[in-house]
């Protein structure tokens, strides 16, 4: 089964990314890029990009970047910890993001999440940690016992 | 002025917060109480309540407790990090959070937030710093130039 | 066996935290007490307790209680992640603190702790997340293999 | 007055940087390299590095880069968060550091660190982030007044 690619997992986007409205452009088990359209929906009180959308955009893409990378050798990936600065406010057009990853262990992956404005000035970092567990075993049906 | 009340606020919630569904119980200068109920729209693709919700409420909640206590003495509040660890899922029910104030310092507020789900476990905890700021003058019409 | 105590601790104690001077006064599973007294050699050059040794004493005590706790069922526990906030400085007398257990997980136990003054003013806070892992097995000496 | 480089500073190195032995190689308003020499005194109970000293060593890199840095324009630097992953443990050798400034606002600067082993793998990253403050009007002594 090959690795999905940003337009299978942006076509499946349900749930809360799709509700603030997450855009995978591209993904592998080292970089992940994605974006989010500055729109009133996504804003606080005072007109500026929620800081939940980027803590929001640096969990979904260090956890699926991760999780798509672990599921063969039958693991999921978790969100452990996310820490978030914010240093400059973004107010239009779109909240570029680019997560690497610095760590890969065998318990714990950890990356970095670097956002941005339109013109590329550093606006949040997230340092995510991501725990990879075994998946739980399948449940059999109730029949199936 | 009086203060403005849970209520009040709940009226006036726009942008994110309404998006994904922050309600208000109880806010003053040390404590902030709110809960976000669990449906698929805040959930990620496991259908566990996204980490982003909780970064979301912990710094919508410590921001504004913050902006209302500092408005009186012209200045504003802008949330300078966060960091959330993750517990214990929440899949259904409701996302309750207690923020408690730490820190009051001249340039910064800290609040440690609580999440607990309906048996009242701890499922997340963040730490917000919160800075404060003098508001900007206001700008005048041009017509008053 | 029974669980070493403060005193036993305090005698063994080598490395580091005898260099920097950790006392402990009381460990537990869930909360551990511990000082460290203020002198020349645990200060930064303005004067002030430096922001290390929070972070050294955090590390020690949430590490300590908890690998003595999972010591029985043969695991071992290791710092994951240490995330420290300043709030006052603290320029003499003795540097309190208290860690407090607020989540007890199957691979991971997080840690709040609490640094104060002699006036009990909160001076510093940490959030520790500790690993649990299975111990490595022993190593047999070269002579029985 | 010319700015301090490494070798006077590391000449009028004293309290716990001496203590745990800070050895600062370059140090610039963007780019700090630091190193500690592996020894019994920086261990912990289990003959690794201890998490504090990664801890104490970005809190060191980071704000003595500010302090020099903004100086000039009568401010002063002191840590506000310290957060540090820890990713494979140290051993022996010699601890190298390298902070790197990721952000230069008006009231805080931030700095990532990356600690690496001998054989340069990334083995702890710490964000840090340095209030910037106005420095304190100096006290006239009592007879000036």
């Amino acid at each position: 089964m090959a690795t999905p690619g940003p337009e299978q997992i942006n076509h499946a986007m349900a749930g809360f990314d799709a509700l603030y409205g997450l855009e995978l452009l591209d993904i592998s088990d080292t970089d992940v890029y994605a974006q989010v359209t500055v729109r009133d929906q996504v804003k606080q009180p005072m007109g500026l990009v929620h800081g939940g959308v980027y803590a929001s955009m640096a969990e979904s893409m260090a956890s699926l970047a991760t999780a798509v990378a672990v599921h063969a050798q039958a693991e999921t990936a978790m969100g452990l910890s996310n820490s978030t600065s914010f240093l400059r406010p973004i107010t239009r057009g779109v909240v570029h993001a680019h997560a690497t990853r610095i760590h890969r262990g065998r318990t714990t992956w950890v990356w970095d999440v670097r956002f941005s404005d339109d013109e590329d000035r550093t606006c949040a970092v997230t340092r995510m940690t991501i725990a990879v567990r075994p998946l739980p075993a399948p449940q059999k049906p109730p029949s199936a016992r």
